[in-house]
């Protein structure tokens, strides 16, 4: 596809914000009708997301309370990349801080770009059916409750909008795409 | 359940950026157990996604380039939420805009937190399989190019690793298993 007609070039960059996770960046760019325009940009180190599944039927979920939402949510175990830190490496870093298992296997299932309107993340999601439970090394700033339940359990709270996030939502749906496929 | 071992109160908030399309805000935090931390948290008005489907057949996705990470995405159409805008109006606006389609039903398929760890965003994901072609009203910032193609073409995107938005990973899988319960 020739496509030279939807990109828009930068012009120059400024970052206004260094934070704990991510950075944010004031972009001026030139669109592709020549006109000026800003973008404002989230860069972050990208993430890993796991689903921990055990003989294929049962799942660990785990409670999170969210700031950015005021709630705590449903998520798959998952987290940010440290510097330099491999997405292999990161997901059996975060299963075993946040469900003390470490994974025999992780099937890569795609990733998600959570927004690519402003964000810069990729969220690498993968799935484990072969878990050795380990010691869990406690994640200093997460408080983190874990919930064994059936995978039909999982889709239930999917169905009845009890799980909104964008990542347990993809790696559930994608993991039952997978189990499809298997039989 | 009891969670208030998980829950953190919001001490204070500060505003570090007011920007186009959402604000920056760092929050203090008091965690579960008391002591102090900080939340970088962008306060996002929410959006919405429409899957349009044709026939139970077709559908048309959307190229368009994204800043954030420098290359053109494969999307369904999708938009954020204007002031005091309700989200079928808006999906309506952003079906108009970006394809030039009225969809005469949406079917609500659920939505998502697009990173709850640090964005307020909620999408609200539609399916529309009743709609009809009017004038397409120009979106002055946006370059977007429509691609009708087989909703079995938009799955093999997603399977090779080529669809990797969230917002269309999760509409295209809840439209999948919207289809599926009706047969």
């Amino acid at each position: 596809m020739d496509e030279k007609h939807l990109i828009e070039e930068t012009v120059s960059t400024e970052t206004v914000f260094e934070g704990r996770v991510f950075d944010l960046q004031v972009k001026s760019v030139r669109l592709p009708d020549g006109s000026a325009s800003k973008r404002d940009i989230i860069q972050h180190p990208g993430a890993v997301a796991v689903v921990p599944l055990f003989n294929n039927e049962r799942v660990i979920l785990v409670r999170q309370f969210r700031s950015a939402l005021e709630t705590i949510m449903w998520e798959i175990p998952a987290g940010t990349l440290e510097p330099g830190e491999e997405p292999l490496a990161a997901a059996e870093r975060e299963l075993r801080e946040e469900i003390g298992y470490h994974p025999n296997n992780l099937i890569p299932l795609g990733g998600i770009h959570v927004a690519p309107g402003y964000s810069s993340e990729y969220i690498h999601i993968y799935l484990s059916t072969e878990l050795s439970a380990v010691a869990s090394g406690g994640d200093v700033d997460e408080f983190i409750e874990k919930h064994d339940m059936p995978l039909s359990e999982a889709f239930t709270l999917l169905r009845t909008g009890q799980i909104t996030d964008a990542k347990t939502i993809a790696g559930l749906l994608l993991t039952q795409q997978y189990l499809d496929n298997q039989t």
